[in-house]
C-alpha cells in the first residue's frame, strides 16, 4: 500500500465496521450472516479505495465518498457470492464460500439482498449527486452481469476471438474500477469531462490488470507471491488472452500441437503446462500479452495526465496504479 | 377486470411491449432471453396496475407512473425467477421455470440483471420524485428478501407462531402491493400522509389476499377456478395460517391427532386432507381465517376512505380490491 493512502483505507475500514455492526442486528440472521461473513474475509478493498482517492483527487473531503465506496464494495461482494455459486467454487480467500458454508438457497438470497443494499446505501447522498451516481452504478452493474454471462458462454464456445475476450474482461472486471473512481469524482462535484476521464483511467487500468493476471498465471516467477498455482489456467483449458492469442497466431502445425495439448488429462498436468508454454514461447505470447497490457496502462495514464488536478495527487495515483499492476498493493 | 381499469392495463401492456422489444436487441442473449420469457408468461399485472391506479387516483395522468409500474413488475418477476430456484419448482404458469428451461446459473444471473434493471428504469424520473421512489422501493425489496428467508426458515422450524407467520406474509407478499401504490402516488406528487395511507391500504389488502389464498387452498368450492389442487398445502405440511392457528387453538387430543395426520404419506393424501379438515372444522379454522382476512380488508378500506380524493375513483378502487380478494380480477 502506498503510505499516503493508508488513512483513506482506515477511513473506509471504519465505515465498513459500522455498517457490519448494523448488519449483525438485522433479522433473519440467515440472510445477513453471509453478508457479514464475506465482508469479513478481507481483500485489498481496491474499489472503495479508488472511490475515496478520486473524491480526494478532485479536491473534496474523501469522507463524502464513503457511501459510494461502500456501494461498490457491497456490489463487488454480492458478485463474489453469486459467481462462486456459478463456478461451484468451494473456497474464497482460503475460507469456505457462502454456498458451501450455508447452502445455495441462502447464497442466492443473501446475495440478492446485498445487491439491493448496494443501492440502498446511496440513499443518503445529496439529490444532485444521486442521479449521476445511480446512472453510472446501474449501467456498470448491468455490464458486470453481462461480462459474467459472456465468460460463461465462452466456456461452451469452440472459437472465441481476442476482441470478444477483451470486451468480456472489460465488462466483467474493468468497468467496476472505472465506476468506483467516477462515483468518487461525482461525490466531489467534479464535472462531466473529468468524470469521464477518471472513469476511462480506471477502465484501462482494469483491463491491464486482468491481462497481467492472465500472464502471471502462466509465467509468474514467484508463484507464492502471485497466490495461485502457476499454469492453473492452462490445466483447466481456460480461454485467456494467452490461449486465444496463441490460436490466432499459430500456424497449422502449432495449432494442431496446441489442440493436442489441450486434450491432456489432469494426471499429466506438468507435461501439459510445459507443452503449451513451449508454443507460447515460439509465438512470443508472453511479450504480446505484456504489450497489450502496456497499451492499456499507457491509455490509463494518458487520461490521468490530462486531468486538471493537483499534480502531487496525480503522481500518487499513478504510483498506486503501478503498484496495483505489480501486485504490490 | 373492472372495466374502467382496462385502459390502464392496456397502457401498461404497451409500455411493457416496448421494454421487451428493447430487451430482444441486447446481448448476451442468454442473459436477456429469460427476462423476456418470464415477462411473456402473462399474469394479472396487479402490481403495475396498482401503480397506475394510484397515480390516477391522486389526479395525475397515469402515464407518469409507467416506469414505476415497470419497476415493480420487473422486481416481481426477478423474485419469481429466483424463488423458483429456491423452491425447485419445475413449472410457472404451466410453462417451464427459467432454471428448467435454461439452467440454474443462467437463472441466477438473469434474475440479478433484472433486479438491477428494476432500479435502472426509474432513472428517467424527475429528481424530486426519484429519491422517495428509491426509498420505498429499496426498503420494500429488502423486506421481500427477508420475507422469503423467513418462509425458508419456517420449513425447518418445529414451532412457528401465527404472529411470525403474519409478519412473513406481510414482507413476502403484502409490502410490494403497498409499495406499488405508493410509487404511483409519488409519481402523482401526492403528499407524505397520502402516500402512507395508500401504502397501508395496499399492505393490508395484500395480507387479506394471502390469508384468503391459504383458506382457498383448503376450502375452495371450485378448485378449478382457484387454479390449484385443493388441499395442496395440507398434503405438503405447509405452515399456513390455518395449520398454525389450529396448533394454537387445539386441545391436547386434537394436537395429537393433528400431529399424527401430518405424518401420513403422500399415497394416502385424500385421507390426510380429510383428517386435517375435520380438525379445522372442529376448531372453526375456516371462520377464523376469514375473520382475520376481513380484519385486514376493513383496515385497508378504512385507509382508502380516509383519503381526500375523487369519490368515484375511490369507489372504483374499492371494487377492484373486492374483485381481487374474490379472485375475479
Amino acid at each position: 500500500m502506498i503510505q499516503s493512502y493508508e488513512p483513506l483505507l482506515a477511513l473506509f475500514h471504519s465505515h465498513l465496521e459500522k455498517y457490519k455492526s448494523g448488519l449483525s442486528t438485522l433479522e433473519p440472521e440467515e440472510l445477513y450472516a453471509p453478508e457479514n461473513y464475506i465482508l469479513s474475509l478481507g481483500g485489498k478493498r481496491v474499489r472503495p479505495l479508488l472511490a475515496l482517492i478520486a473524491c480526494d483527487l478532485f479536491g473534496a473531503p474523501p469522507q463524502r465518498a464513503l457511501n459510494a465506496a461502500l456501494c461498490v464494495e457491497l456490489f463487488h461482494n454480492f458478485s463474489l457470492i453469486h459467481d462462486d455459486i456459478l463456478d461451484q467454487a468451494p473456497l474464497r480467500r482460503n475460507q469456505p464460500t457462502v454456498h458451501h458454508k450455508w447452502n445455495t438457497n441462502i447464497a442466492i438470497l443473501s446475495g440478492d439482498v446485498m445487491l439491493v443494499k448496494a443501492f440502498d446505501v446511496l440513499q443518503s447522498e445529496p439529490a444532485e449527486q444521486m442521479i449521476p451516481l445511480w446512472r453510472v452504478f446501474t449501467k456498470t452493474a448491468i455490464e458486470v452481469c453481462e461480462g459474467q454471462q459472456w465468460d460463461m458462454n465462452f466456456e461452451q464456445e469452440a472459437e472465441v476471438s481476442v476482441e470478444a475476450y477483451l470486451k468480456m474482461i472489460t465488462y466483467k472486471t474493468a468497468v467496476l474500477l472505472g465506476c468506483s473512481l467516477r462515483m468518487g469524482a461525482i461525490c466531489a462535484g467534479a464535472g462531466e469531462a473529468a468524470q469521464e476521464a477518471i472513469y476511462h483511467f480506471g477502465k484501462h487500468l482494469g483491463i491491464a490488470f486482468q491481462l497481467l493476471d492472465d500472464k502471471l498465471d502462466a509465467f509468474a516467477e514467484d508463484a507464492e507471491a502471485f497466490g495461485k498455482q502457476t499454469g492453473g489456467d492452462i490445466i483447466s483449458n481456460k480461454k485467456t488472452f494467452l490461449l486465444l492469442k496463441a490460436f490466432e497466431m499459430a500456424n497449422a502445425g502449432q495449432r494442431k500441437r496446441l489442440q493436442e495439448a489441450l486434450q491432456i488429462k489432469a494426471d499429466k498436468a506438468a507435461e501439459k503446462v510445459q507443452l503449451v508454454k513451449t508454443i507460447y514461447s515460439e509465438l512470443g505470447i508472453e511479450q504480446l500479452v505484456q504489450q497489450e497490457a502496456d497499451l492499456h496502462t499507457s491509455k490509463a495514464i494518458a487520461y490521468l495526465h490530462a486531468l486538471n488536478v493537483n499534480n502531487d495527487k496525480k503522481v500518487l495515483l499513478e504510483q498506486f496504479a503501478g503498484a496495483l499492476l505489480n501486485r504490490s498493493v
